[in-house]
């Protein structure tokens, strides 16, 4: 146990994660492996069976696995001994085919593949019901009009519809990396020795094949033990993933502030709390999120870093990688879950987006009017508006009302046409086609998943 | 100029990430912008006219552009400012169209995917070299043997056209992931203050789509301004070639050495010298690739932390991007040219390879010899020749001679068995085929590749 | 020149690390090892003279030396070289003598050593000032009142003394650090070949100890070739530094934003303004220091990870260090440079912090009502507490009003207690004396320091 | 249980960083703050009485805490929440003195800070193992040559003592880093709310100098809740020290090759074999440390970007340390720990470090024969002996008979003197004195310790 697991992780990707899967991981690979050297008839018929019957996690001792490792240098060598152990009890002769012409690390790599693709299946999921969750919010909003911020100050208005359209679209744009990956990432480790796989003379690809076949993954033209740009590349893609739920988690953490206060996270009794102060409500799920997003950095590159390999089995960079990439993908897990339920449970205050709009003294409205008196008067036209911002600023006025002072500025902009670059719904509107185009992928990407279901 | 820069980059690579391109990158975005607004009915075709003539770097005063940007804090506000006064120049009534509509970040973006469009292409020419490069070295060497290294220490032979082609199919991966980052990262920036094109009015999506159609670039759904995924692809993807790169000359690096000397780096006349030591050859290139190699993770890590910016622009994680991006292109592509010249011009040393296999006394036959053993004794034979490699080891003399003093062993593996299993033939002759897979692979790639040109 | 040069670094720190300094710090190293061999004996009086008349940058020609630099592997070779032919013109014997027993290395970080002294040297000054900065603010707000924030949420009210106080004690940290890390790093680099100066015969440790001297740096017992936690340890504390820097102006951009509006950068006209809306007053030193401190960790990263650097001269290692620890001195002199402007010009606005403390409708008064409660009536205190400020929240009232309405608690807590429990004094006048020990701990190290000087 | 925990952490570092020490270090806090107030008299004596008793980690649901620990967002919330409750079982009116006047905050950090210098005691010691170790082997080998290394090319002579006192000389440096960095991190965190102790009112200060007092912590002058330097520079000093584990260890790994093979882990039985391969002996302890040492700088830089914590209390930044910091901690121990027992049995095989020197034909000498001609001849030495090294190379012969066979040389260079530069001895000899040095001050530093401790 883990104090601090429930609170940065997510069960369901855990679980896919855990000692044991990794244990059965490998096993997986040893039984595929002595099932597909049966079918090759490089292995005995009763040596095929006698193996498979014994690579199930329960029948192994994982204390005495864990400190086998240590002295051994990895987890494959006393997991070959056991499982050899174990299968010597029920066939003497069979034992010596376990693990035949593999070299540890077809184990360990091939298990590791195994459980990052129970793992990505997860995620994909859950991505999915973000961008469902993120699209009703993106529809049910396209007409809550919102300050748009740039640099952390109001920019020009927008609607919250669109904050949450362009959410989902850089979601999307994560879904595809995901789906684009798992080609790529989920492929068969087996070279034996060196990568050759020479101790199966020339039934070596034969062999390969079969084995992905049995695991149902694919098969790469060779061996990749210290080539670890597949490993690298899913630690990548997670870490954009992860880059993208923390934007959205800092946009929830900005929006709950105090003074802020337009949107905030479900809350349940007391989720937030202080232990010292009773009126706060803390974005909890937000800092897990953030915390994750700050911690996917240095752990992609410490994959990247890992890369340079030597020769053909790495030194320390292959070690280096072990925990680390359960690690990665863990912390995107319980960033993914976290963001999720909030979006799906997010509470909108659309009265403060408005009152928060209407606070800014109409300055957020000074760029259209610029426009539109350059439109007459050429570029003398952004003196003036600045002008005129600062005035608003310093004696706390409406823009409008410091605008309708200025004479000249009458006779450009006539009382009805300024009171017109003052309607917010002109920024409204010009949202609703581009929240479409998100919705429209969004609802074409399900329709093709539903169709590959059926 | 700064000094180390011929050391660690590429002219070709820098070319595209100078200065000058990238304010040409932000001119290219304003005359097109123009030209579509023009088209669109938006502005004046007379404006555009102005405008289109005055976007060319050579107008520019640069050392202004880089003094008002240290105060605007963005190098499109200066530009803008001087491209107004250059086009009122010509027409006075055009200066205010200038810019009309866009944000200082679509023209810095845009401009940016203008620079990595071109970087990227002159990348892909050049591992479509290096692949050619290995691919002749895989065939060339399809049967040199040499000793397959797992942590550093002899393992069992293979041959160094086997170590080739794997370098050869990592290079062919990253390839394609170069490839197909092209089609997500190069995407036009245009939304405006917020995102929303709202100064366009209902207009905003078809100059959108016009100024993509003029820059040929793909035109998203909606602008990207503080989702950075594209971006940080892009250094993902870099970061995994690096790693390759990285790889591929550590590997370089340790065959170089004094006591391995099985590979060298092409070497012209003092090329890698010392400034003391008259007979030093250093491997000049691999450190550089390495160097680049350690250099690439931290930069990723800094694009990834810089994801997460806030509301419809960033603060502070948008600066953070404006060098650590191109500096990594100039990373990736000095690392690039460098391996692909050292390959291109490698010398291998098969005899020293075969020397070197020699000297370690037969060990590298051990895991064939056992499993020759173990089918016929079983699991008993782990213990017999590991106990003979010790033997081998400690006393200085050939496993061969040592199994041949033992008379059970003798039983078992008769002389001419004994002496076939310490034939290296049966190591070189199974790589033949797996080589030809990533050759064939590459072949295809070459043939489509020219295809598509024609 | 860089185009975001003037932005992201400021001149004073830059000038210490531009190639010409650069260049300038080898040769001294290489006058200081003459005169240094001069005194002991090694190398003849006119040799000493003649090269040192040469070590001066202009003699140079540094686009050969760039050039040359490429192919050598690194900047001494080529530097030697052309010092060579200098020193031949003006005394042929002498030629032979330069660079007489040392290796690349020496040149190299020793020359790298100066340039951070220098580097060093400015920065310490602006750190001084920047502490004296928010001393000032400190003082001088020692009673002004700021709602604290925890989790970007009202916390319970404090001072924006106290806030600056706390701010001021970590830069003394920080100070203190960089005072601690000269003593260790800048030291001495000379080795020869491989760090036992050998080709000096015994009077190496003599000559080490005299250029010491000459360069007024301290002599370490042994080089440090391949053991670079001095360079390291530079790169680590700058980051620390650095993420100070990045907190308080994390805090600045916060306190700016347009609904919280407390603090505001020093504005000249037109600072932070947009290319496209007039009403914009951007943050921009905040966006350059958190960029700074979103691009240290990564560059910190890479030179953690460079310390790996094999036997007597790393291969890769070394080479990764050499633009990436300038690069990081550059980053934290900018950073530091547009904190301390930023500080000593912030424009403060008190009234706004009275008015946002406000505005949360006294639940920043919720702990302290608690605590008095707690005392009376024991833990349920906690819950009656609670589900006021929800109240408070939900109906939008002031907490004094609810709980007012409360027989219960009037009975515990009679008016004027409950008054006094919503005084913004009990909260002011704790942060005196906290703000003092600061501030004393300030002006005696100020005093310290002239002392020291004096 | 975590499979891969033996193999990379360290049994005695790991039990000061376990969920119960860390629930023990915030208990150990909690009744601290209990007996301080009751000696402030702010609390009554009973309930300091009642809450002393209940802070033992037997007494709490650790499954509980965790999963409420999700909900609240961190540890202390629902430990207050126990341990009130436990309190409340023995005094009903002690149980709203828990935790009086702190936040969640002050309790995680100060028991972290507690963990943290159980963690530095135990790595200290060991670290004084690693230097006691090292300094016999660069005793007993000070006259054991070995070939300098420089690019991974042989340089020129050194010994083994040398080589080892330059680790020592690293080690000890990191060991004063390791001191020094325990007065300003082994700090007390109370501050309450908002960092001002403001619910103690004026006893505040009293107050946290006693409870500093009962923990034998240092007082700081301020709470430093949101201001990380201090965890951060613990992350930095040991991302350092792992830096020089991994150097030595990547040159025990480099010394270890088949083709090198002057050095070996200490080796029982089995250590580092293979799953497949008979003959291998790897040198686990390398890979461990070496991947130790490819993770560090990637979690540091998560700690040095988590200082941009926002106010009183960061969002995120804070929640990036918990299970960082405690990561890189671990890894600094198992790292540490494997190094000192690799050094502590190394297997130096002397004879094979003279035959690697002897193998490369005497160019090991070629800067001692230039510098020695050119004293006579001046510059044209260079040349000269380059050309003979390379046909040295290239024929396969000695440089010796090369250098013999040159006619103006033997004018320059009689035979005895040409003999002479080739003798190792002048290599050997300028060893001793420098490797003295580092003794000396690991000497000087163990007998003051001795005197510390007496």
């Amino acid at each position: 146990m883990s104090l601090l697991g429930p609170l940065f992780r997510w069960d369901a990707v855990d679980a896919t994660l855990s000692d044991r899967a990794g244990v059965q991981g490998m096993l997986d690979f040893e039984a595929a492996l002595a099932r597909a050297e049966g079918r090759a008839g490089v292995i005995p018929e009763d040596a095929v069976i006698a193996i498979d019957a014994c690579c199930a996690t329960d029948r192994f001792d994982l204390v005495a696995l864990a400190r086998d490792a240590a002295f051994a240098g990895n987890l494959a060598i006393p997991l070959v001994r056991q499982l050899r152990i174990l299968v010597r009890e029920q066939n003497e002769d069979a034992a010596c085919f376990v693990h035949w012409g593999a070299t540890s690390q077809d184990a360990i790599d091939t298990g590791l593949v195994l459980q990052l693709r129970a793992a990505l299946d997860v995620i994909d999921a859950e991505i999915e019901r973000l961008a469902d969750a993120l699209a009703a919010l993106a529809e049910q909003h396209r007409s809550t009009p919102i300050s748009g911020r740039t640099w952390m100050q109001h920019a020009v208005p927008t609607t919250f519809g669109m904050k949450a359209a362009t959410w989902l679209d850089a979601v999307l744009r994560q879904r595809d990396r995901c789906a684009s990956l798992r080609d790529r990432a989920l492929a068969l480790q087996l070279g034996g020795a060196v990568g050759t796989l020479a101790a199966l003379g020339d039934k070596g690809p034969a062999v390969a094949a079969a084995v992905a076949e049995e695991l149902k993954l694919s098969l790469p033209d060779l061996a990749w033990h210290a080539h670890r740009d597949r490993i690298a590349e899913v630690a990548t893609t997670l870490g954009l993933c992860v880059g993208t739920f923390g934007k959205i988690a800092r946009d929830l953490a900005l929006h709950a502030q105090t003074e802020v206060a337009e949107l905030h996270e479900p809350g349940a009794e007391g989720r937030g709390g202080s232990s010292t102060m009773p009126h706060k409500q803390n974005p909890v799920a937000s800092a897990v999120v953030i915390a994750a997003a700050t911690r996917a950095p240095g752990l992609v590159a410490t994959l990247l870093a890992a890369m340079l390999q030597e020769d053909e089995r790495g030194l320390g960079g292959w070690h280096a990688e072990w925990e680390t990439l359960p690690e990665l993908v863990r912390l995107a897990g319980g960033a993914l879950h976290q963001v999720t339920e909030t979006i799906a449970g997010l509470r909108v205050d659309a009265a403060r987006m408005a009152a928060n709009l209407e606070a800014s003294q109409g300055l957020v409205f000074a760029e259209g009017i610029q426009l539109a008196l350059a439109e007459k008067t050429g570029t003398s036209a952004e003196a003036l508006v600045e002008a005129a911002c600062r005035r608003a600023r310093t004696e706390g006025r409406h823009l409008r009302d410091v605008l309708a002072e200025d004479p000249t500025l009458a006779r450009d902009l006539p009382p009805i046409e300024l009171e017109h670059l003052f309607d917010l719904g002109r920024y409204v509107s010009v949202t609703g086609p581009l929240i479409d185009r998100v919705l429209r992928r969004h609802a074409a990407a399900n329709q093709n998943r539903r169709g590959r279901r059926a």
